[in-house]
């Protein structure tokens, strides 16, 4: 750091903040958050559809439920005695390639792959044994419900764009290829959309940390309130498989050393 | 975990998600990302002063600068070659008593005061040489403009009741008691209209991380694509002070010992 | 940071790495790892007893089953598709009051009144209904056979002195004036011993950390190579109790709104 | 999870704690830390010379001046008000590729590699562009003083084989067909003995974290008994470049929006 930090986001002139050359204090009880999320993130206020858009991604991804890896870091996190912004943030970790990952995978794949032909695309994966990223769900075998809703929300408010056709092309196109349909999930289709927005594939975590940090937060406060500390521990006799060595007796050598 | 995890936030029917009751597919494309917030920390959907007083909350708090220790923390983390996820998580740490707890401690003096004389509770503060949280800005010293704000967009909007009333009497007070005044800064401005809207003060951080973790999200991401890793780094010559040992031999006794 | 950061711990001179002014390349071969812990932390080279009572107390934390929180939480967060360090700072950050905790508050609560009448303090304690950390366990009730073996140690090495003894008193006034037994605990014992080696309180949880931390990354490391991806998921229909809302329509109001 | 977690690092037979099968009461007072790391991490006990090896590698790692990211992060939260665990946590954070990574990727390439001709491996590397983990330094251009007393305290107990030596041939050949020397480094150093040492490269960041924890835990405690909270806050006017927008005012249709 002999070098200065740098930042384009926000400053403060005269002991005034501002966010991205906006004051502050104007945009307070003036832009809903969304509008706001989308100033701090892409530097210019949101148009009417763009607001629209960002909102129905955002509550696409706003809870998911207490099962998934983020939510159990959150609350065992709590659980250990800490307060509501460390369980929060052991959550956010949670957030790798498995949790969240694919939405980043998927933008990328379509911001690379867009302007090709999507069945060579696909054979070129296949080719390489790479998994597409933002195809095939455990469950949908037809079509995921999630994703169709998004592109339909995507044609009402006017995002339905070339992403959006070439990401439905390369679910055909795996179809033919492999002989079995992968669908689209919604980290492809919400790929798709922030891609026709003009995001970058690189801030693709971001719109699932943001989207999902409510969620945390209640999980977290949840845990703090409802439940005792400690509360999140495994049984080892009804929750824990042990793999391990038998007891046996310390060797000689080790013993009475002090 | 012998017993189960325990849950009130959603949950599956028919391998369809819900959220506090509604259908998830049903609120995406309907609901703002505000109101699906208010949703999963309230369990009801909001009316609409509820959403909007809680947007301006959002606004207020959705970025501050380069300068705070989360944002340190999170591009610092980033600058060692991780993940988007990574430094978030790491800047949410961050907010801890010093920075954003002061927002869950007013709300919890305002809650467990607001019914008594305001006078009275000064006193007894100031008796006991206890830190009323809310009060008090190192820049500001006749009134802080972000407090103002918050306070006139809670008038037009019908927020401003018995808390905020309560929060601008204390404010009074501490200048009569104490003969100095210590303005009601911003967090106390929004801790009063938080408790307004019914919302528990254990939830406090709560609203400071949803809040301002875009502004995370924007300096993790423009850390990532503008600086090479590693670039945050200090320079011992010009940034650090050293206050330790002067270079000494090793005992003896500690030398040639392999 | 206009101010220079400060520090007492290690320096560069001529390029060369010093720690607490010895130089690094001379303590690598001769150190062992619990020396150079103690020469880092406390600023001074051990004596033999010294390492050996802090081998000791290190061992006795270096790993305690899959069952607390941390493991809970470093599991999970690795298995949403997180690199090693990942996890293991999940796991880390779990290590609150309520794990870990009680070793530095134990260590406060000697180093405080170890000068005072036992009786006396347990007598204050227990009117002002504060719980005295580094007593109870849930299991053991004549004695904990971890604290017997650390003061055991602690005698042939040679640091059990008064606050060893005081913990001891303790634990006879706890029961003297309680009417009931409540064992010093490991925590208890363990903070006994760390205050006769002249550690101050707040550095309490470092030793825990410190002590714990391979059994962290033995866990995290386990769970990268023997599970899958997303392997720590909870089974809703199995694993969680649903107390929130049966399915309700979305109000009109709500409704086609885009 | 209705799998059921899985684990042999340790487990509990009546009532009493095991740790590879060893108990731990015996282990307590018998082993070093280092001793029982390497129980933890290899389930089994190790020789003299394993556990001298190791005490070294450890020491090499224990601490490294208060400039890199992971002294940053973890000093910066501290800073906002938190627990010493949560700095800590933070610090580990910054661990990822481009500090403490290379010495997994190292590790890697050694396991990898070790049995192919080190100039057709080089050769191999420079053609696909790909960086060679462990070699190259900022500073040190003729050789890394870190490296050479690594593997003189290598071949000194015994751990200089096979990795060792084609780690030093690999240096050979880079300067040979590159045409420019890059020294071995200390990631490359290290990554060779602990390979030596039969270490699996996936457990490669264990032992930077095990290592450098000590030296976390010390700077987080300095930043808090030594600085005020919020210490850690940059100075926009002195530390901060801005590359953003200048002031400009809101569009008319964003106004008086409430």
């Amino acid at each position: 750091m002999s070098k200065k930090w740098r930042t384009a986001i926000s400053w403060h002139f005269d002991h005034e903040a501002y966010v991205r050359g906006y004051k502050l204090a104007d945009i307070i009880g003036n832009l809903s958050f969304t509008e706001a999320i989308y100033l701090v993130l892409k530097g210019e206020l949101p148009t009417e559809k763009e607001k629209k858009m960002l909102d129905a991604i955002f509550v696409s991804l706003v809870e998911h439920s207490i099962a998934p890896p983020s939510v159990i870091a959150a609350r065992a996190v709590a659980s250990g005695g800490n307060s509501l912004h460390v369980g929060v943030g052991a959550g956010v970790l949670a957030f790798g390639e498995a949790h969240g990952g694919a939405l980043e995978g998927a933008m990328k794949f379509l911001q690379e792959n867009v302007d090709r032909n999507p069945e060579e695309v696909v054979k070129e994966f296949l080719d390489k044994k790479i998994r597409i990223p933002g195809y095939g769900h455990r469950y949908y075998k037809e079509y995921d419900p999630r994703s169709k809703r998004m592109f339909e929300i995507a044609k009402v408010i006017g995002f339905f764009g070339k992403y959006c056709r070439f990401a439905e092309e390369v679910e055909k196109a795996i179809e033919k290829i492999k002989g079995k349909k992968l669908v689209m999930n919604v980290d492809g289709a919400i790929a798709a959309i922030v891609s026709e927005m003009g995001f970058d594939y690189r801030l693709g975590k971001g719109f699932f940390i943001i989207g999902r940090i409510p969620g945390l937060v209640a999980h977290t406060y949840e845990e703090l309130v409802m439940e005792k500390p400690f509360s999140k521990r495994l049984d080892e006799e009804k929750e824990v498989e042990y793999l391990g060595n038998k007891p046996r007796e310390l060797p000689e050598s080790f013993k009475n050393r002090n």
